[in-house]
């Protein structure tokens, strides 16, 4: 199945355009599990079975993984959802970009170490550093267009001289030339909805994978009025902190549970208004 | 030791401006080394051993260990490096860029879980990104700039409304407003020696790690007139493949010696003519 194919049947299948980023921390899961020698993984499980009704997509984010040394557990983890939800996209969070040689390592790794069916990728290198990720045909791409932190406008915010903004350039690129394979998505901020809109305008057709709701300060009304479609997707909103750790104690689980049904019932209210 | 100091006392001891890159690949490891359970590491430590005479520096490359499952090689050969030739600059080449809370994590993982003494970063989410890697103060870091690949100038050659392209701007800021504490660099492809010329000349004391020698067909007489400082330093001058594959047999660590070697000869008498 093609990524746009999977990605239209996780929204048709759990109408929800809700994406439970995995950002596991250890401090804030000793409050919420008894001691286990694989707290990464016992802590993604329960919050995957716990909101997997309410989500279309799962986002584990690497270098929470990495930084902890437990990336067998971020393995683990990603084989237990696709065997228990495989109808959920599993996008890895790892935004890389390197030259094409070793960006066609890079593939390896997100798509058969771990065996996301989609990842995110930097476009500061070029449009032929993408290139080996196109090559897997069911697989996808998230390119970084406008991000959600604070700076993210002093470089992807600067005026070209041919006109308009460099994040608007990136978008175009991939919805346009970079996108030969039919297999990219991009990445823009909750945190910037006016920026959102301007960048549907020029990619109409592109799914928008959406961070910055929730710690972060984005505003889910104003996202979904700039970027849904007229058939309410071609959004991933995706929450991370907010729903991991919506309670950290016992009852973390049914805590984001709530969470991820509640963001899932104010998108759809949202969508209806 | 500040990483600037680190990096002057590398290139004193060793009079040498190579980087020796480490892209282990195991077809080719196979035709160098009998049958072992940990060839990646077992390789690297015998480039390292042929070629630390020869080098100011060694430049792992993140992806070609990821994707072969064998981040716990590189981790051990890190470690023999530092035990071994604790004069040698260390570079993990992750090329990561991610939002505040999660650099913290990144920075964790080059620094602390494989105790690199610098990383490579990708600058396109902004100054923001790069501030958790400064408060690590005997740490440096190489912002890409112009980077060696065939498609750089797709983003990095924008002409900006202000005047100049987005490279030379990156140059100015990780010169300046971005290295507040003194530990930045910048990666310029050897592939593009006009372009490090300007850079150079924009960022006068930044050091320049130089990827695209050999395999990329980078241009050294060019890249040492356009980069190097009035003491015959300010570059480290990589190479990778052209070294860790001079020959594909028993002899390689012999070969790899050589070619090592031949480069840092060819560097002094660049420097000299």
């Amino acid at each position: 199945m093609s990524f746009y194919k999977k990605l239209e049947a996780s929204w048709a299948s759990s109408k929800s355009l809700v994406c439970v980023g995995l950002d596991p921390d250890l401090q804030r899961i000793r409050k919420c599990l008894p001691e286990t020698d694989r707290p990464f993984e016992a802590f993604g499980m329960a919050i995957i079975d716990a909101t997997a009704e309410h989500a279309c997509a799962f986002k584990p984010q690497f270098a929470h993984y990495a930084a902890a040394g437990r990336l067998n557990e971020l393995k683990t983890t990603i084989d237990y959802l696709r065997d228990r939800h495989p109808d959920k996209l599993i996008i890895l969070d790892y935004k890389r970009g390197d030259i094409g040689s070793t960006a066609a390592y890079y593939a390896r790794e997100g798509y058969e170490v771990y065996g996301a069916d989609a990842v995110t990728l930097n476009p500061y290198m070029g449009g032929d550093t993408l290139e080996p990720f196109a090559a897997y045909e069911d697989k996808g791409a998230f390119v970084l267009c406008k991000t959600s932190n604070p700076g993210s406008d002093e470089l992807q915010g600067l005026e070209l001289a041919s006109g308009g903004p460099l994040y608007l350039h990136v978008a175009r690129r991939a919805a346009e030339s970079w996108n030969a394979c039919r297999n990219l998505g991009l990445v823009v901020g909750a945190t910037y909805p006016e920026e959102l809109a301007k960048v549907r305008a020029e990619a109409p057709d592109l799914p928008i994978l959406v961070p910055g709701i929730g710690a972060q300060g984005g505003d889910l009304a104003a996202t979904l009025a700039a970027g849904a479609n007229a058939q309410g997707t071609g959004l991933l909103i995706n929450s991370s902190r907010g729903i991991l750790y919506a309670e950290e104690g016992p009852g973390f689980a049914a805590a984001a549970a709530k969470a991820a049904e509640a963001l899932k019932l104010e998108i759809q209210a949202c969508l209806q208004a």
